[in-house]
């Protein structure tokens, strides 16, 4: 995006918890990850369903899905401390509205990246929560590389 | 987006009734309708606040502004017999998620289109309220041009 004054003020004295704990990316972040999972969880069970009907949905990622795959991906210092599992969903949706915000990666990339590492029966709740996570897991862990070394 | 086989089948029988009324589109557009709306609030704020703060900020578009936009844009013949304002908003939703899967704008473009027809004062909700719907009736009007002619 060239939307990137947007996040001048963080740039200017970049640390995980300066990206991690801003509650405005977080609210950017919100959107992108209910959009990006939602055309992703489209793709995969159009292509993954035996009948070849499309399917076209859209899901809210749980806060809970997110605050594990934050914690799996070892990122909690991005989080304030004693962030209880709320915070921390809010922690990635940040971290990836910072990511598309600075154009590391567009919505398309996002999205396809999702699609690849989901797995699983989506239409079974208990297997979407595992797929969702690990999907996350793995984005986060991928994004990593964009992301500041120093804590604060 | 390349993930145009996701309308294919509403393609084969394309009509306004066939867009407007499909809940999976619902569903992916209401992520795309925040997500641009709250890139072009933070953009808009940020560009006209005294304080040269920044502001990042997400704000969920009510039901009742976009039912409101599709009634003033004249596109009531979208959305299904007797719909009440949730379903004129699912339909606006359902339009642009069409608009955005078929390529006609990309995220950057409805949010550069918000961002040129949002007026008033953001921070004062009744002129966002005002604000708001008035960006999404120039936005549905702009649409209009790659929507089919047929009703149903």
């Amino acid at each position: 995006m060239v939307y990137n004054f947007l996040v001048k003020d963080i740039e200017s004295n970049l640390s995980q918890k300066a990206i991690g704990t801003d509650k405005g990316l977080a609210k950017i972040g919100d959107a992108i990850v209910n959009l990006t999972y939602s055309v992703a969880k489209s793709v995969y069970l159009t292509k993954n369903t035996n009948s070849k009907a499309i399917v076209r949905t859209g899901t809210k990622v749980g806060k809970k899905i997110l605050a594990e795959a934050l914690k799996k991906a070892g990122m909690k210092d991005f989080a304030r401390s004693r962030a209880d599992a709320h915070d921390m969903a809010d922690t990635v949706e940040a971290i990836v509205a910072y990511i598309w915000i600075t154009e590391k990666m567009s919505i398309k990339e996002i999205t396809d990246f999702l699609i690849e590492h989901l797995e699983g029966d989506l239409n079974s709740r208990i297997e979407e929560i595992a797929g969702a996570r690990g999907a996350f897991v793995s984005l986060l862990n991928f994004i990593k590389q964009f992301l500041p070394d120093n804590k604060s």
